[in-house]
């Protein structure tokens, strides 16, 4: 076991799109662990566009990870050490520990995960955040029924693609919207969305009109902008609106843009609502226990997109933003 | 009785705020009634925001006003014809019969009011559309609280006054935004909100900071543009933003503004939920019901801005769009 620990941490508040210079790299002494403390060596961090909200300052649902802190960030590796009854050395867990080698924790802010059940990056996509995002934003937020048209961006990506499953799943029919043929096939093909649409072809808003003919029931936005603009245009009577996310905004250094399509929630008795993951903490186990049911009945396909070297977090980070990612992006850290 | 009707008919789509050239004035003879058909002489019409959207084409809520058709109003009036058992000449009643000095309509499709309970043009602002839009929309959509702290704009307003009034008897707070300290001074001195902001103030987002540093559970939205955003920016956890108009963008000729923080609703896992007051045509009893009681015992108040004169209808209606009604602007129609 190395002796030392490296870090990326935050240098400076971007402006727009993170650049090399808003990091640092680091490198010190592993830490020493306290009471009820954990040492984990980190196998694999998940990369969320949500960090890039974390990396501003001002008011939100958690506090701004602050300058020369360790950039925070979903994690999962292996017990090297441990002053918890409850934690062993080998086992395997998850965690909030950021984008270092290793990381410390009080034990009651890991979770056990298990190996034999699934692949332990899964842990950070299907069966981690991505999986209860859409688990409950879909269910408790979205409330869809059997029959009902769920349309659904960033289709794709970590938590859209598991949107479209779970809907099928309940009985209703799954639109996505993904960038470029290659998505849009993997998302019919191989997750079984009844279409996907491309929002980058020239035909993008001819090529909704048949699948969308019914209306739209549920819109699950994960990118704001226009998009949610174009879905508000074809909601139902009683529609509802979840917003999850708006990473094509997150760079703006403009002001974001507001949906203008929002009166049609009036014409229609819609609603908009948004949520984040942490607002469903305490139903977390309901939430993996069905998703790891329907993973084992062979229901629900997760995809990870591993990327490898800490080094290259800066860089890899950007593919969430570029739309350079399918399925759930996670980093190798761990060295083979 | 006369044997001519004056009546106001759309003569073309306006586009912005709407002129004389997109009225014609025309007087034909008294209409022939048929079977089950009431004929009533029109005391008076209800002047009301959401006129400009019915003068738009295009699919919404309702069919738009046709081109050549009477301006569609809610009107009050007396009966002095009816070929239906349910009313007799001298019966007091409401229902749609636009802007014109006699209408017809099937009995189905008016209600009788009481002219001893209350000024029968009451029956067209707080026992009528105005009072159920502000009945239905706080306590049904916005499901307001005990304790809670409700902003209304357009506060002076039809339906805004109400909206304060009624949660302050659901023990909220109540906390106005309107045009000018005279409407201001009305909001709370006579209608007993708790607080008013005037936005037409330049210190408008100072002064909004101390009624509203326990920030706003409720925001019922009369007016949208820039107030919308200002409210978003101010939500608690689970508020609710209810729709129920924007009267600040109805006469845009560009685009509507969109709500730019919306994604506050994310952060605040709060909801944006829209309506008109016709999806609750099932529980309008229930409504008026409970209005007229708590007009009776004196806790909710009505104003009224009775202005006179068919002929004046076009000027009359601008005044909504300008800011230059307190309560419920009404026109009446019957000649002294």
């Amino acid at each position: 076991m190395s002796t030392m620990n490296k870090q990326y941490r935050l240098a400076a508040r971007p402006v727009g799109v993170p650049k090399d210079s808003d990091w640092e790299f680091t490198t010190e002494a592993l830490p020493e662990i306290g009471a009820d403390e954990v040492l984990v060596k980190i196998h694999y961090a998940s990369l969320d566009p949500a960090m890039r909200g974390w990396m501003n300052e001002g008011r939100s649902y958690i506090p701004p990870v602050k300058i020369g802190e360790v950039m925070r960030a979903g994690t999962v590796g292996e017990v090297v050490a441990s002053n918890s009854p409850d934690f062993k050395a080998g086992d395997f867990v998850s965690g909030m520990l950021g984008i270092q080698q290793y990381g410390k924790a009080l034990a009651k802010d890991l979770t056990k995960v298990d190996p034999k059940l699934a692949p332990i990056e899964t842990y950070l996509g299907g069966l981690g955040m991505p999986g209860l995002t859409a688990y409950f934003g879909l269910l408790d937020v979205g409330a869809v029924k059997e029959g009902d048209t769920v349309l659904v961006s960033g289709a794709a990506g970590a938590v859209g693609s598991l949107v479209g499953q779970i809907a099928k799943i309940k009985g209703a029919r799954a639109v996505g919207i993904a960038g470029g043929p290659d998505k849009c096939a993997y998302v019919v093909d191989e997750l079984g969305f009844d279409a996907c649409l491309d929002y980058k072809s020239d035909s993008f808003l001819q090529d909704l009109k048949e699948p969308l003919k019914a209306g739209v029931d549920v819109y699950f936005d994960n990118v704001g902008g226009e998009i949610l603009d174009i879905a508000l245009a074809r909601i139902n009577r009683h529609a509802r609106i979840v917003i999850c996310g708006a990473i094509s905004q997150y760079n703006n250094t403009t002001p974001m843009r507001g949906p203008q399509n929002y009166i049609n929630l009036l014409v229609h008795h819609a609603r908009m609502e948004g949520f984040v993951v942490f607002d469903y903490v305490t139903r977390y186990g309901e939430g993996v226990k069905e998703l790891a049911t329907w993973y084992g009945q062979g229901n629900l396909k997760f995809r990870t997109q591993v990327e490898t070297g800490i080094e290259n977090f800066p860089a890899v980070l950007l593919k969430l933003f570029k739309g350079e990612n399918t399925g759930k992006l996670v980093l190798k850290i761990i060295e083979d």
